[in-house]
């Protein structure tokens, strides 16, 4: 990536209220309802010919949900308008959110078609899920202003994007597209550096994969997977991530005490995936983040903290349950 | 394992009143608390000179997020005895949980005096977090009552309870053991074969490993990896499982398009867990374990259900954080 200093006057950021929205699927549509939902206004373009009808639908389905949560000033669903072409859609956006399907040689063409129409010096971000900017800007006049803004469905709830550039992105884009994100409402992970799958799916894909080996080999079935996780780690998840989960596990001594006794078991046959041998340095550093993360809390308020949360985590999903 | 007839009444599991829980660090007292807030009587022993006063104090800890979940009648901290040896702790006891700590031999050894003490025909369940049954009852003279009981930190809250024979445990105990988890307010997970690490931890490790291997990597920081699963698939995972994510990650057309679209991309080198091959046979296994997990729910009713746990459980996490 070009690192040259940036350039980028955060406020700008703050100042969007135009997003062009192109493509309009799950992912694209979701986009939408979550910028409408935000206050702006929103141009959205999809090649299929019933596009504008699902979107709406889309929008329409996530509405209540988005009131309930609280619409920003001025949020309106009249604030969509669903533009007849490409060059319509990103005539006068502030920011582009691209959302095609998953193949790399139409969003190649994309966004250079994209760049081509776009007003010099607005960010395009690509919602992808796993291809690299690097390999997606190569076809556009500008790719300095491409970045990567992958969300999780669904986007008008997840507040997850996670930012990273390409080799020829440009550092100002980077800033610009975080700043917006979090302005947004989102909550932003700006990347270092390009790596395949990002982190979250990372992560969810080695669960994925796991699982799939397992019911490959009649060692679990599906619903057995689901409710290892719904009713077991996944309670605690959402309040403490696999670190900190971790970090609880050691007792009183933490994240140290996990590492220093439980290492070995990193060398059991447990998942098909081969763990990092446990250095010094990869130690300190698990050890050193989650003291920082714990940010002065003693593990025995980390651990009021994280019932709490199950409780009402709980609470709030038997609720759901019992509804239907 | 033995597959000879059970001869359990289902009855009786529902009859047990006086749980022995042998070891009392963070997940024998975790027990406590739980077998005790579920209205148990409850002996436990643990060889740390200081084991009672700690188990009273994590049992005290635990007590007022029990008292708001609900105590059953009679469930009171009075309930419990710290004995002064193993066999006074087991002798009248009609369920037996050992948490000692993840040592082979040490399980083993403790295992075989903790059957040696315990009355004919009551089950002993074990905590281990990886270690196979067939490798702990060796030294067992009764080894047909021996199963697997592996819990969730913290015990008294997450729901999740796997329970598995080894080779000599005998079918009775594996289904009593699990009917008295469910009885004692329990989600049973009751597995047909022995896996290293069962099913959770494994699901669990392999998030852990990859995530180990991106620190390792300089590719994430501890705060971006917890970030990346608390603000996003973290939010999914307490109702949806892994599977009925990806379910839903399909659109219209569920797991079957989420396979037959996405399946490819299990080529892609996300994680370092390889994948297995994406067999006609495997992709029917999770679409039908979909369908039937969806039990008749439409992809929209789905969705529905999703985003209405997702709003719930960010406003119960963001309860927590802000009363910080």
């Amino acid at each position: 990536m070009n690192r040259r200093e940036s350039t980028v006057d955060n406020e700008s950021a703050s100042r969007v209220r135009h997003v062009a929205c192109i493509g309009a699927g799950v992912i694209g549509g979701g986009w939408v309802a979550h910028f409408l939902a935000r206050g702006y206004r929103v141009t959205a373009w999809d090649p299929a010919p019933d596009a504008a009808e699902k979107l709406r639908r889309l929008v329409d389905a996530a509405w209540p949900a988005l009131t309930e949560l609280g619409l920003a000033d001025g949020a309106s669903r009249d604030n969509l308008t669903v533009a007849d072409t490409l060059e319509e859609a990103v005539a006068e956006a502030e920011f582009v959110q691209e959302s095609a399907p998953e193949d790399l040689a139409l969003k190649q063409d994309l966004l250079a078609k994209i760049d081509a129409a776009t007003p010099a010096d607005v960010v395009i971000s690509s919602s992808t899920s796993g291809y690299p900017m690097t390999d997606m800007q190569t076809r556009c006049a500008n790719p300095g202003r491409l970045v990567v803004g992958h969300p999780f469905n669904p986007p008008y709830l997840i507040p997850l994007v996670e930012v990273v550039g390409g080799e020829s992105s440009e550092q100002w884009a980077v800033d610009f597209a975080a700043e917006f994100f979090e302005v947004a409402g989102k909550h932003v992970i700006k990347m270092d550096r390009e790596v395949p799958g990002f982190i979250a799916n990372r992560l969810q894909e080695a669960i994925w994969r796991e699982a799939l080996h397992m019911v490959d080999n009649g060692e679990a079935t599906v619903e057995q997977i689901d409710a290892s996780i719904t009713e077991g780690p996944g309670l605690r998840w959402p309040l403490l991530g696999p670190c900190l989960t971790f970090h609880l596990a050691g007792g009183e001594g933490g994240m140290a005490h996990m590492l220093d006794h439980f290492g070995p078991s990193l060398k059991s046959p447990w998942t098909r995936l081969e763990a990092p041998e446990l250095t010094p340095e990869l130690r300190d550093r698990m050890v050193d983040g989650c003291e920082e993360a714990a940010d002065g809390r003693s593990i025995p308020e980390l651990v009021a903290d994280r019932d709490k949360a199950v409780i009402a985590v709980m609470r709030a999903v038997n609720e759901v349950r019992g509804a239907r």
